[in-house]
């Protein structure tokens, strides 16, 4: 035992990108040494066969990860692997560098190296973030490729048969979706942000995690014992016998009061002064329907379809579609199923749609605008709803409305290929709903004439804060911008909700801001309905509002308008929450 | 003359690009044909010494057109020539073609295009619209130096003796610097669109033009008759008598309909029923005083001074700023004068500051967000607005404020400024007025608590509309979301006017919506103050205001926040003037 007063740990801290702790021995996650030399060959002929074998070697591994990861972890964190088998598939680059390898007589490694890094560097260069993962896919499958050429073994987190946890610069899609839970208790990288790939999957995972260090691979050194705080945002490399005792402790803690919040599983949201409140929670793809139900969600308040779309070749067919939603519907039972119409463009892209570049792609052609001018693409979609209909709950939501026209429009047409579907003697449900995200300025101040026409709202405070304040979030020289408690916000959720409720109609909410806890006690006063968000906030999200008054927060909700900014706001409910 | 009935003139329709008629002979302004051969060459010495005596021509024709610019023009006109001027300076371009030349043996016009097409490939590839301006820059001086290269003469506007119609695929900037207002009473041209260049240089030197035809240069001889109907949108080749009657009848309508306004511009700006509003003009340069003068504006309600800092190797420094200001003040007596703070960023870039590529530029690191991470820039300007305030009426305005911190920092470092320099004995005013521009909603949202702080509000209706909506009104495929009627940006006005008034602090109006005929009834029914414009709008804005009435205005308001869609709002305006 070490003396008192005297530590030889060492603390380094990052970002907080996944809750949680963890103890264990380091894994270092080295990325292998493909030392590439240029050689020149003489038989080009059975150098391309050789390419040719690595290509197939590398695509075999692909669809076996593949199938793992779907039946693991559901078929959208399988995507990145598809877009991975479409890189390998690609003539563009398949086809030149067997053209460089005859024409040039080079080797295998080189002429790939040279191509790929060709290809990189262009599409790194693009000012487009669709064009920027394309560039990572290429780097991961040329990785892959390159150590079945040169014959070293491609660093995998597959045959980890200890509890570990894992320490890199940083964790491709690869390694992420090859985490094992059981072994991997956690991991912390060099680099990354809290939006960073690496960081949404360990909180969809719930593996604590720890992004951004800027040096801890330089620190640790492998099987030394390391402690992760996904709470606070550090590591204690080599932590001495108190440290260990402490961070056992609070290890406990978090778990007693995962175990706590688990009890709310099956119960109702309400206040304590037996006010419900609905909470929902926003999903990606069918599989996760799973999750939500386990969080205790009492509904689906956010089902974006865009994974429906994504890492394929060409779009879904109806009877896909109709598949997925029929599958979260059944899934759900009698509780609501909010459904969003495809919301593409922007910072989303389709290999196989062709969408211009655009300058501010914020504020473009995307979402229901699009459909509108693709109405194939919409129909389609429609028709797969419709039918799907009959199979629980459903409510219909199209995204990105700024005027009445466009809802007006998209309306008709659902109700166009409603009665073609009658027609042809399809049953379709005469129960569903039809509203809209309010995630644009003008249709959150037009809400009153919106509500007479719509049967539910759904606030998207994510791209409503965003153009509220005309600044994105993801660039960030402006992000200190993205204020979800401005009083300009507020303001707007308040004309919403009164609005809404003036007709009858329910208000939910599917941003960020839903499951935030400064935000909730606000919500809560404002009036809104329903919350929908990720599905590890619910529980949390549950008890808090066990312990709120609804009489209470309503009354806070005058003042709080009346402030004047953002930092005033959040100083204020904070210490309301104190006196709680 | 012709028989009754047969015509053979053509009719042939375009975008209106600016207003009036004229009627004249074709003048075909042809693009020289530059035959570039590649040659290999025996002394690379002797062809590059070639090469800079065509760069020294071209030099020396650019300093002339530069200071005749100036003079007849002013001097913002005369940047697009200083840009040229860079270009031909540029050791990147001009050492590139060099080496061509020594290293590959090549003749000078072959080197020269190559290495010019090669830049303006890539800078017209790039997401950037400052790029794509400099690869036109380019294209212009790299004809100019092979003219003089290949010996042709490089087809200019300098040499007319005779009114005519100028009829050209385009008009490139090098055109419109040299179109001298006695000879060419119209242009036409193939392509374009009203804000292409060409469009606004029209109507900034009030010559009728129509741009976009098409097929023009195609559809004319040399020398043709043709009559320009900038109203319409249209030009008629070779037309009956009749037809120039009638086209005769319609110029002096609209000569005398111009003599009418002419004799308003002394007076003040007031309804039927004596109210009085304020018209200004919005100008982007010391030189457009003079015309803002003579168009009869009440004061400057927008001085862009963007200008000070383009077309140029280095910051302005605080001394040519404060002559710059001075001047306006000066000229404007005491008449009001709003001046911008730097506006750079977004779209406007500076060759000389470093700005990351955005995502999204609209809504990014620009404005008053740029001025406050780049202080020395921002003092720069703000000491020497402090040091012009005793020249006039000077009223500083801060543009993209989205939220009150911003404000109070911008207006912390102004008061700071000012107690440095009157500690150092300058003389500032202490009647000079500090305000912000609204054009970002979460200030329209807040402007109450906006308006205990500032002195007034200038609302920039361009980019509030783009925000409220969503839609980036450059990008066509959503340009129909611009919709300055709609009801959601009118509840802002009134939301705006309203707050301020409740202070007793006027509210402008500086986009372009104020100058509209449908819109300045609203704007005058919701209470606007002071309405700025382009400097030619201003007439028919004091015409068309003495004829409403602010009480009926004011009646229309609550009527017309009611309404649902834009469309709604224009019907209901349009038939209610039809009843004026």
């Amino acid at each position: 035992m070490r003396e008192a007063g005297v530590t030889m740990s060492q603390k380094i801290t990052g970002v907080k990108a996944s809750a949680g702790i963890a103890i264990g021995k380091a894994f270092l996650l080295t990325t292998p040494d493909l030392q590439i030399n240029t050689v020149a060959i003489e038989d080009s002929e059975s150098e391309i066969q050789r390419f040719q074998e690595a290509l197939a070697r590398a695509k075999n591994d692909l669809e076996d990860i593949v199938l793992r990861v779907e039946r693991e972890m559901g078929t959208d964190h399988a995507d990145i692997f598809k877009a991975h088998l479409l890189v390998l598939e690609d003539p563009e680059l398949v086809d030149t560098v067997k053209d460089k390898i005859s024409n040039e007589k080079t080797n295998a490694e080189s002429a790939l190296n040279d191509i790929a890094q060709a290809f990189i560097v262009l599409f790194e260069q693009m000012d487009n973030e669709y064009m920027r993962e394309r560039a990572a896919d290429i780097r991961d499958v040329t990785k892959r490729v390159l150590s079945y050429l040169l014959g070293v073994p491609f660093a995998g987190l597959g045959e980890l048969t200890e509890e570990v946890i894992i320490v890199a610069d940083d964790l491709t899609p690869s390694d992420t979706a090859q985490l094992d839970r059981r072994y991997v208790k956690g991991f912390v990288t060099d680099i990354g942000g809290r939006t960073s790939h690496s960081a949404i999957m360990a909180r969809s995972l719930e593996i604590p995690a720890v992004v951004g260090t800027q040096g801890i691979t330089r620190a640790v050194q492998p099987a030394t014992l390391v402690i992760l705080d996904g709470h606070e945002g550090i590591a204690i490399i080599d932590p001495s016998e108190e440290e260990i005792a402490v961070y056992k402790r609070k290890q406990a803690d978090y778990e007693a009061q995962k175990a706590e919040l688990a009890k709310l599983v099956n119960d109702k949201t309400v206040t304590l002064d037996n006010h419900h409140v609905e909470l929902a929670a926003n999903i990606g793809s069918p599989e996760d329907v799973a999750g939500a139900i386990a969080n205790g969600a009492e509904g689906v308040g956010l089902f974006r379809t865009e994974f429906l779309y994504m890492g394929r070749n060409d779009f879904p067919t109806e009877e896909e579609q109709y598949v997925a939603y029929k599958h979260v519907l059944e899934h759900m039972g009698d509780r609501p199923v909010v459904i969003r119409t495809l919301d593409i463009g922007g910072d989303k892209h389709l290999s196989y749609l062709a969408l211009p570049e655009e300058m501010n792609p914020f504020l473009g052609h995307r979402a229901i605008r699009l459909c509108l001018d693709n109405q194939e693409l919409f129909r389609t979609q429609l028709r797969a709803l419709l039918r799907a209909s009959v199979h629980g709950n459903l409510k219909i939501m199209f995204p990105m409305i700024a005027t009445l026209e466009e809802f007006r429009q998209a309306k008709a047409i659902l109700e166009e290929e409603k009665k073609s579907l009658v027609n042809r003697g399809i049953v379709v449900s005469d129960q569903y709903e039809v509203g809209i995200m309010i995630e644009i300025p003008a249709a959150a101040l037009m809400a009153d004439q919106f509500a007479r026409e719509v049967d539910f709202f759904s606030i998207g405070t994510n791209d409503l804060i965003q153009y509220t304040m005309a600044a994105d979030r993801m660039n960030e020289k402006v992000a200190y911008l993205y204020q979800p408690y401005h009083p300009a916000v507020l303001r707007l959720l308040h004309n919403v909700i009164k609005a809404g409720h003036a007709q009858n109609k329910w208000v939910g909410m599917c941003g960020e801001m839903a499951g935030d806890p400064i935000a909730i006690p606000i919500l809560l006063g404002l009036g809104l309905d329903e919350f929908s968000m990720s599905a590890g906030s619910i529980l949390p999200a549950r008890q808090q509002l066990s312990r709120l008054r609804v009489e209470d927060a309503a009354k806070q909700i005058d003042t709080i308008l009346q402030m004047s900014t953002s930092a005033q706001v959040e100083a204020f409910v904070k210490e309301w929450l104190e006196r709680v």
